[in-house]
């Protein structure tokens, strides 16, 4: 039996307790544990709605309803996997490069140490210093990026950090194996049709949502599949993926996106890739009045769980 | 002309009179009367989220927008039907099993005078009282059950009665003409990969949501008729079959489920069925804020005349 | 370069400055103005949930997040429009018609100057001054109507004008180009079957919700085009064409609607109709706690925008 | 005993039945009937923030939860007096004078029978048509009115009717016994010094907010009494007399009010004037998220019943 | 220095971390502990609004902006005091007796170990079996109990137990010192007289918000302090003593209540009394969309916490 | 009569036109101007919940319902003054000392030409660069300011700028005229007794709500205008001075606090004292679902609206 795993909400109702990802153990060790959950409640670098910073405990607060067994990847996570609820980094709120500091010391022993984390955000910038603590330990990244926006902007206000320009930044610091990343999901308004074209000439493949649309989801596992092919991969979510009927808690909503089925489906089909971490960000409970963002992005961390869960079992040949 | 139908909104506007469920006669007669509408505000069973006490009212209070025509089965309901808001069922409290005998004892005698039941929940644990009762008139009864869960669990906190239980103690008891029963739409997080088999040990036929959007409505509609065939039944709807996006106001939270349009026409399509009683439950108006899901299950109340009054109009003949 | 054009958000931070639509410049003019964005805040004619009245200061105040480029349509609208926010037509609370004269006085200079005019509602029954003040310039208009309900009802209350009525009287005073025109969407329940039949002998062609599902998209846009040909034609859209999950915000809800997605596509596919005008009605801020519903409407208005860009960087062969 | 008095809670939850005020029984009837409660759902001729017409099922709605027993006059309202839910008038959204009309066709049989309205609004404007229904009966009406607002101004938008004008109207109809009428509670921000002249020049004794903290509570009671004497009396409560933060949920919010608190020892005091009508208005469910509002006019209107059965009591000597 | 004490928010911002109560350790040991946070996440026994289940997690939620230096008893609860997070006792939704034996047997070891609990609720019935764990240890206990109810009605729905009756049941049990008991703030509206003097008659001293009114906070205060004396004393707090407007977020809304200030004042000043157990009762989050309430009830707990820090500080001279 | 004045809201609705604040001409000229309301969307130094850079958009949005008499200080505002919509300064999100820079050098050309701003917040550390602008003309500014809190702390998270440090960095900078400077209003939890100590040494005068409940609000104005006497003062208002039932909608709740009408009282008898400028912070409206807060804090900016008339008035003589 796993070390760490849920309180059992047959026996304790759902609604007791402290509340930590999925009712697991709080605990601040890489001991005999598979997976870490990670809050980062950074938001400094929203351009327009702020409030994600509250992202981890809302996320957490609903996330005691989910159950161990995974339907879509028919997997008993706790089976096979040892995770914990490893608290939040403790971030400087007003400064970023100062908290980019603290995000990327705060990882690197989980990397390090084969924990793989899953990671609550917090605005989209934080997959910055994510990458670049998983960098120090498995080199160049490839990057499975989920989102309505393709955060590759120059700068903002003339500034270079922000929610709007992590991914031009890393390529930058040379930490992302571009030729194996893919952007997924673009859609909306760009200030300009070079906004794409800079993405792909800083080397990243990107398919927007209208590309989605057109090729259908099978064509577009393939593609991301094929892309990362057996690469130390990095998934990042935006929740703004999808579509804010679905997700209305967020910073940056964009109209005529996916269904959270439609998500669940994608990222179940992405099992067998090679994820060294995994990130959701930019929920944002102030605009979420039912809690279904924070729902959805629970199912996708528990989702995240489950592919961690169904590569031991894979391996462990069980 | 039948004797109880709802005040005209083109004569008097709908945000007028004492809210009652489509501006129906609140009366408590079974004479003249084809179906009935009847509030269950029993919440008591609840593991998580709790407030489906305030499902009926929050129900009724949209339902005034509801037009008497229905679109989708080309029927005036009020054309053939005869319907009356017949109020609710005094529960108790905090009480579970006093409170089944109320709504057994309460609903008994529509169910005997040949009234067919809309019943607005309420927790999902109404149903087995309610089955209890329609079992007294017709016998063992074909249940075809949308929802995201099961509600087979054996106990919860090693309790038998709650939201999670119905069904089984439903089997347990007899009262369920199983081999013609049908659940339809589960998905998410269960507790293990037993949760499933129990239910089909059970007797029951399930198809989970994945299946469903594998096999396609047509096939999905075929198959719930032929499990059902001639028998009696008994469609209960948890609105949590719908995805929360439709349908936010709700205690057991299950992303990845369906739309408002694909729950209409599924229901929509049943129309041969010979259904002796509906019911809709699990709305939860505090997780409701623009009031979409009590709109949402207004409608299904409201597709549910429809079939009564079609198959009236069919053995009618005109 | 064009004359108005709007704030850049990356110099000047998204959520700055008085809320005009999309950042664009506060003028009254009518001079080196392609597009005039008009708010119509009336909502006397709703006859259940009201508040539209506050729909054009919710829909500008979301609409600061829209980027210039249009991925949808390929075109950059500020390299070939200039756009202004006119403000808003100075109504009567509580007086139908008297608004109606105001309402088309100020709109008729728009028509007049050439000047497209993007209105922003206010309830249905607005559009009934706003064909009139278009007819003045363009007689007949050909119309091309999103919408859940037809709006042809004869009365209500026995009174000729509210906002289920404004396209029978608009018939009836011979400023529709009804032989061109078109109603789409129409699903839920009606008062009876006559009302569709209603509104084809009026002769209006009809595509309910429940043909549009059966034909598709395609079959739906040829449908339109070819009924409108090249007249003059005026796009109105009521919100309430989505289903209540993307937008909430409504004054009349009918489930089972269609998504943003379909909604954006449907609209971009138009954009070889030679449209005079545009409008989008019935928001109700009040049903909108996060805000989704305004940001439909708001990048609903952009496409208006992006279509108008397109027609004249085709005219000018750019 | 009395015929027409309230579920009994202790027997029937109070989260049970239709929704009536207080749990009274629903009927029309004017016989051995002392007070009726009649909904006037009627919001046209607000010239801000509109919704006053869902007012009536808000108040109802939380009304259940009151118990027949008043604390402050100490006294069971049904020991004493027969009550019921009248209903709503059907009035005409959209068209004011249409709607006065019947507001006064269906109070005036009220009147006539001696049975006492409380009326739930609605907007302000709805009370000249109350006391044209008043006047038909008792000839000038004393008018004791509690509100922020003045309400006798001249007209807005060059309209006469709305509900800024209805006091002048009133005396312009001579319907008021303006000598013993007064204004309580008149506060924020006027057009300017004139406002309060002119209502002193119609012929009303008008008691500031400011005034009230200056002279106290006893004054202020002493002064009503003494102002209104002995005859026929209506008071007539708009709710935003009540500070924001306990009755957020009205159209024109004036910061700086009184306290709920305060507001029932008032009425209260005022329990020996003959008052042969009520009402409360001005109640707007859309700005009232936790229901507050609602409770508060429920109260009031509780308040009023008592003030009846405290004045029956004292005339039948038990 | 003590043992157990808050995370240090200029360290580490108040947003970061698993929610517990003030950033204190969650651990549930009795060694080297003064006071112990205790959720009793219960409301099956609430008889109109629920859900009451989650008010220990919302206040949890809040508690983390309060700082450790109480102004009000001038003194630094950490300088004195070691303090715990204990978490929830598990109880059994749907299950009322079950749930008090749950209750029961989780706080007798606290009060055993003389810990000091300070327990939120839930609904107020869960002090009987909170009071039924302390007299185990200290024998007949003094209740000082702040509400707008008496909450002791003999039954409901002819069933003994639920949130209306606790106190008659402690008296009936014995383990209410009930002559140095007393009830304070009881307002609105009753059953009959008789609730009132049933009260009395069980030996209860009663002061309602009208007599409140009438003597003042010092003679009230005074008054208190006579009552309880030196004997050990129980503090149960219901949030409804306080206004709507100020605790929204509550069951049984009772207006024209007492203010945050009143409220604080009035516990401070109470800091002599031999408290042994303190609990906060009726936090309903669902109805308090902005906080406000679970912020008042996060600093009633602070200010039990504080009562506790300055009656050891007078003890150790420091 | 002046050059810029709101639109008459008896001709034009209230909720018609572009959202400025009280309808007040929009435009970014000093010439003929008497005051300038400013918007500083800032709240990046914000240490818990953050989102007060949408608070001038929520403000001006209820503004529109003032009018232009003020019945505190018995002044018609643009009888009086010229009042202007400067717009907002655009800061840069992210980055504290960035925008301090765009403060000031915003701010500065408004003093410098003898404008009187009015800022609308953003967090509280922006009254930082609006006091250095200040100084640049006036010297060393006495200070008033309202608040539950000291910001006078020295450091948070080892950092020197964000809104808990401001008054303690304009001491540091020699800009403020502390012997003349009062900081009132402060309760709840500290972090050491030390705290206020703190202000004290850096000059302050202090007086706690605590104090302000002993001496009463007479003693309290006459403590201010002494402190002050004729210095060129600045008046920073913190809304969370306030209550949160009055005032829901902030950053850094904190129970306990005054009453709108004490508020307002307090305000408006500073009516002598020589401010040369004035803000109102820390308005987040996503935690302000009925607009209650942002209604306060447009009528707080009214008052100073009003005092500069005041003592215009009495200049002129007239």
């Amino acid at each position: 039996m796993v070390k760490y795993q849920p309180v059992d909400s047959t026996q304790s109702p759902r609604f007791c307790g402290v509340r930590t990802f999925m009712r697991l153990p709080h605990v601040q060790t890489l001991e005999e544990v598979d997976f870490a959950v990670v809050g980062v409640p950074f938001d400094t670098a929203s351009t327009f709605r702020v409030g994600a910073r509250f992202g981890p405990s809302a996320i957490r607060n609903v996330s005691h309803q989910i159950r161990p067994y995974n339907v879509n990847l028919g997997v008993n996570v706790f089976d096979y996997c040892s995770g914990i609820d490893y608290g939040d980094i403790s971030v400087v709120p007003g400064y970023i490069e100062d908290s980019y500091v603290r995000i990327e010391d705060g990882l690197a022993p989980l990397f390090e140490a084969g924990v793989i984390p899953i990671v609550l955000g917090g605005d989209h910038s934080i997959t910055l210093p994510e990458l670049r603590a998983a960098a120090k330990k498995y080199g160049k990244i490839a990057l499975v990026h989920f989102d309505s926006h393709l955060d590759t902007i120059n700068e903002y206000f003339r500034r270079k950090y922000n929610h709007g320009t992590p991914f031009r930044r890393a390529c930058e610091e040379g930490i992302l194996d571009v030729e194996h990343s893919i952007q997924i999901g673009m859609r909306g308004s760009f200030y300009s049709a070079q906004d794409l074209k800079d993405s792909e000439d800083l080397g990243f493949k990107v398919i927007t949502s209208n590309q989605i649309r057109e090729i259908g989801f099978s064509a577009l596992i393939s593609q991301i599949k094929e892309r990362v092919a057996d690469r130390p991969a990095f998934l990042t979510f935006d929740i703004d993926f999808v579509d804010p009927a679905y997700a209305p808690g967020t910073g940056t909503t964009e109209v005529g996106g996916f269904t959270s089925y439609e998500t669940l489906y994608l990222i179940g089909n992405l099992k067998d890739i090679n994820f060294i971490g995994y990130d959701i960000v930019e929920v944002l409970p102030s605009f979420d009045p039912a809690e279904i963002t924070a729902y959805l992005a629970a199912n996708i961390g528990f989702e995240f769980a489950a592919i961690i869960a169904f590569q031991k079992k894979n391996r462990e040949g069980k």
